[in-house]
């Protein structure tokens, strides 16, 4: 038996093929579904639409689902298609007629968009809450290893003196940075696209800056035809950001892998970071980091992948959009997951003192013997000439003592400059 | 709470983030790696690296395991890291020191290498199958439908008349074209890295080239070092393989999602494939023909995904590579569920009569209104100019009788040429 | 022979391989370097590097190469390997020492980096500027059209009423959300990287704060190692933004393609929009559509190529960041391109009139007769019921009066609160 | 003035972005489109659509054509949109009514198509061609550094001993194996379209089978609508293969990147493929092997490109097909380009001697201290235990005698097993 040959029935896997993992998806939006449902009646009850009673039924209820969620005791039963037709079912069950019209004015499109935007503006909120924690970490410990030199690469050479303190800050400034793509992602997932029904409105005195108010969204989505095209173009540009971010970790892993081999040798990594081999007694696979860096690597796939799904399709909603939640969701899970083990690893980082007091790396210093020569007099080419020499002939003795001055180098790295920008950000991103 | 607030601890985290669905997803590998195993015990045998008792009992113990797999009994407990560790366990619990000699001059590298060979050669031959089986269906749909004129369009306009037979041949060709790159995918899982242990040999004394007839494959990898690099090539031109194929399953449901609309209303599809609105109660969306499109869309970005999660990685095993499992193995399931929903819907496909008779088609003729002209002696531009300006004036008066005779044409639709090239095609492969 | 045989010698290959297109795409660059290098000197001046009179000299010199750029008149001849060779050698014919003395405290790396950083930046401006005058032109669009009802597409499929108030106001909204990616771009692009030499700063007494002053960045890059690492990330941001807002064009020129079939026939296209066919004389092919769409379509996947490009290199320069530049800067061109063609196209769209009168648009009003049941007292589920059956049995009427009043509906677009966001945008973003 | 501001006016620019680079690319196309109209006119004389001796005007000047291409005289002036109208025109002129004819039963789609047939198929076998070049020079230097020992990495860790001779061979068998995908495309591209017309044939009495033979062409493209869909179809087939290739190139050119720094130093690039720093006298940046790596993973990116390009088009001519032209051509050339350059630079490349001395090796051999203690009785996992715990305490003392047998491991490289290979393909393969 082949593990896809289980027999089932053509008609099952059609169903299983549409209603696909919207069960499990569906528990990502739960709270979000009760928080627009209840923006929805609130709005439903000062439009007349439906009673006050009624409203205070719907209220109660949807209480009821909001703290079964916050205690993990929310479950989407087999029999429902997905969290709205649950949320539906037990209001209706509980109240009848008021749980039947909370749906009034409101299409499942516009419905489930509404989950998305607010779970997805949440998540960039999630994220940029993490993202500062690293930052604060990463400051650190560029602080803790001002004086810890190492050699700086261009071209895979060894080609000048640097520090873990720049290199730590670093990527203090560059996830900082990443930042502003989370930012953009906020501001798509900030408009509300309630009461734009099947992507054409309604007849229904709705008030949607009412909903719009309620649910702490920033913006209304004003043409229905465009509130349906967020639609993927939300989950697209979180991707984006969070494509940006993981190439950033992606590239630190990827130091920290290489960082560790017996070539460089420069780090230690943390011992749950490593793996042994079953043959080679001498291995510390650097396991961990590996696989952050691969995950980045396939996190930065992800708007293609989107893209490709959801590219040259008409405006009007299509059901290709359903599956971004399966494409998404997991994903973005997965990224959170990275962040925290970073976040847990990097403390216990250990660095290798003394780098570059091995032959390997004089050639590193040229840069100041020619610097050097010229304060004595010698002009720029015949220094260089010279040095670039002695490199050749062996005669070569590096200059190891040097001093910088300016902003963002060895001896003066700038991180209360690095930690003024934190602030700044801090003061006027809607992410925090 | 939000679901990913599990409270979990990081160290657990990072257990799940290493092993990640390896079991789940090994449940794929278990009938190859028994394959494998059994291979390489006779070959130990042969070797001399254990002795014939030995090999009876790993052959017994191994043949219990596939009897396992076939009748769905197999399972990987949560004490074991992947299905590897289970085998040997199952082994070695069962006949001590036979069960661990089994990995004597194998390592973990060429093993799970092996597995994906097998199983990724099996794939191809697996979809291989499906596709002639879906071409066949399109031919006999092609000649049930030969005489069903429909428009031809370019530039989304409508053009000149083509017919369903041709519609539905094109696919079936396309599709037999589709099987060149399952050939190359089949080519490059058919290389044997057993024997290649982490990529640099052993110096134990065995023998690749009974390994490699024993397990079926047609070739060796050769060096040690090429044959670990194959590791992610396979799992790729697989990945091209099935977004070809996929961008043909893709064409192919827009084309029938834009013919179910109002607007041209060429075919009806089956019942189970269309479902309704919740308030729009004329509606019937073609919800299977989308979430195939889409599928077949995201299958299209998975080359890329993979290319991005193991390119600028130089030789050797990485981590990372573990991490395609995940990326492919599900998609690959996802992709054979297509086929058979295709399989399953095309037969009930209805196509609508005398679609050219609609006056919208009218100016699809001109151009045999133009060959006409032509024939009783009009030079070809007065002939074009005088039935343009017709189209234009509202004088055009569409001449419909027409008959063409070439190869591939509408009334000489080809269906023996092209059964000629599936004939050949199962003739020439490996993938029959 | 073949176009790619011309005898050309490997050595030359090479050196046309290393150079690439430098020349012709540093032409890009050149008012960018002049700008920072007029800062470079101020700044040496002031740190006592260079005298007061060359700093004069280079100011003077610089200013005459602007003005060469401005008009037209700057070339870079064959001997020049780049822009910044070019650039220098002007200096140093013209002012000896001075010439050579604006490269102090600086390498080439930073130095290219710096003329991206701005170049970039200042597109992300061009970008803005030309979108808001597009956002205006779909918005005036929008009020001419707000009576213009067309059938609203889900699924493909006619599905309710809509109008092309609500499809241009629609992507009016969309291009300014997509605006929010240009912001991301441009926070990036305005860091200043000026000093980090090649990725490690110097031991120069320069002012980096003052060279950031000077050129308007609105940050310095502070880390030097992360200042190199800038390198691919602005580009790579730039990229996501004209990916994200090419989507938006794409799905319009879609739309109208479609639109301009004879199936919809809701618009007629400029004449200078469509192409007739050499042997269908009734054919308008949209081709200039066709083509905003592949093309914007291609730039979609710019993000994708520049990734696959410089992931998975460790930190520090590597040469093959240099490849960006021809990878980006001629699709950028391009992109501004598509811009001032739809620009110069929609004011000259014409709509269709009374598309709903058409019979096979009718099904798109039983919600409004499901509505009008309701009014009259019918319970929703009978009233759904009611009308589908009418239009089974082909007994349907439609009900075409309805009115909407929401925000964004049919009858209240909501144009004035769609102005509010874009003064709002012009008011708060760095982009104006 | 900004490069973009030329000041072209906007109908220009729409004639600009709608004949785009056509004249440039479709130079590669002209010997095709020739050779193509021969066999056309061929057909239309035997199905007595032109006279003996209107073919035998247009085969003269048909080969004059030729000749002009061959000898590089042949232009493609701009009163001419494309390479078909001026070879039409250069017929007509000289021959009247006969170049008008050459047309006839022919339109422009499948005109352009079967000449980007024929050019792709021929591309493939030219990159086949040059890749056993390639093979041809690894194997030999395979052979020449068998001796050359040098570390086995993974996990960019030291592990185990490796061979020069294990690696260039690797990189052997893998361009063959690459060829599988190129045998894909050729077989893609084989298929004859000609006489397809727009896509849905026409009422001439064409005989398809005739043009097949004339052109060298496999098969006919049956279906007229399945003809049409080859268009975007095999450009995307051979960017598969390129970009499969383009991996292996890749790796290639990141492990000798690698192996050239310092902390490796394992190779010597020849002199040419590296470059100095202008402040670093030491360095020699790899950089003609950066630029291979960065061109190879570019190239990686095009079948995504491409897709997304034509991606969710129906079936039937779209006017996007167009631009693939500018996005594969010059891309193709380039990969041309670099299998030059790296059949040019390997048989130069000096490998560095008794890697394996340095002490930071030493545990690589590891696994051989384990067998040599498990030939002397030792169980392996006392063995393990022992030897891992010398390593820690710094007792360990590398037992680096020890002899491999099997096929494909240091001493026994299987080069002639890989031989066999080359011949089995070259004699089986439609590439040669």
């Amino acid at each position: 038996m082949k593990i896809w040959d289980k027999g089932i029935a053509v008609d099952k896997k059609i169903e299983q093929f549409t209603v696909g993992q919207d069960r499990e998806l569906d528990l990502y939006l739960a709270q979000f579904d009760v928080q627009a449902s209840r923006a929805q009646a609130t709005m439903l009850t000062q439009a007349g639409l439906i009673s006050q009673e009624e409203n205070e039924q719907l209220q109660q209820g949807l209480e009821e689902l909001a703290a079964q969620i916050t205690e993990g005791r929310f479950t989407i039963e087999k029999e429902f298609e997905d969290v709205h037709s649950k949320i539906e079912f037990y209001l209706t069950e509980k109240f009848g007629d008021a749980g039947k019209k909370i749906h009034t004015a409101r299409s499942r499109n516009d419905q489930v968009l509404t989950a998305i935007q607010l779970f997805l503006k949440d998540y960039t909120e999630r994220v940029a809450g993490k993202t500062l924690e690293l930052v604060n970490v990463l400051l650190h410990k560029a602080d803790a290893h001002q004086a810890d030199l190492m050699p700086g690469y261009t071209h895979f050479q060894a080609a000048m003196p640097s520090s873990f303190g720049l290199w730590f800050s670093a990527y203090a400034e560059h996830l900082l940075l990443d930042l502003a793509l989370f930012e953009a992602a906020h501001t798509v997932a900030d408009q509300n696209p309630l009461g734009s029904g099947a992507g054409f409105g309604s007849s229904f005195p709705i008030d949607r800056q009412l909903t719009t108010r309620q649910m702490g969204f920033g913006n209304v989505a004003v043409s229905s035809v465009g509130a349906q095209m967020l639609r993927g173009k939300t989950e697209k540009t979180v991707a984006f950001a969070v494509a940006g971010m993981a190439a950033t970790l992606a590239k630190m892993a990827y130091d920290l892998v290489l960082y560790n081999g017996q070539d460089m040798a420069f780090v230690e990594l943390p011992k749950e970071f490593t793996t042994g081999s079953s043959i080679m007694p001498h291995k510390k696979n650097p396991d961990v980091f590996e696989l952050i860096r691969a995950r980045c690597n396939a996190l930065q796939a992800l708007p293609n992948t989107i893209t490709l799904t959801i590219s040259n399709l008409p405006s009007g909603y299509h059901r290709d959009f359903q599956i971004l939640k399966e494409l998404l969701f997991e994903p973005l899970t997965q990224f959170l997951d990275i962040l925290d083990i970073v976040l847990f690893a990097l403390p216990q980082l250990k660095i290798k003192p003394d780098l570059l007091n091995q032959a390997k790396y004089d050639a590193t210093f040229t840069v100041e013997n020619i610097n050097q020569l010229i304060q004595s007099g010698t002009p720029f080419r015949t220094a260089y000439k010279q040095v670039g020499l002695a490199v050749e002939d062996g005669s070569y003795v590096p200059h190891k003592e040097f001093q910088t001055t300016h902003l963002g180098s060895i001896h003066n790295l700038g991180l209360e400059e690095i930690r003024r920008k934190v602030e700044q950000l801090k003061g006027s991103s809607k992410l925090f």
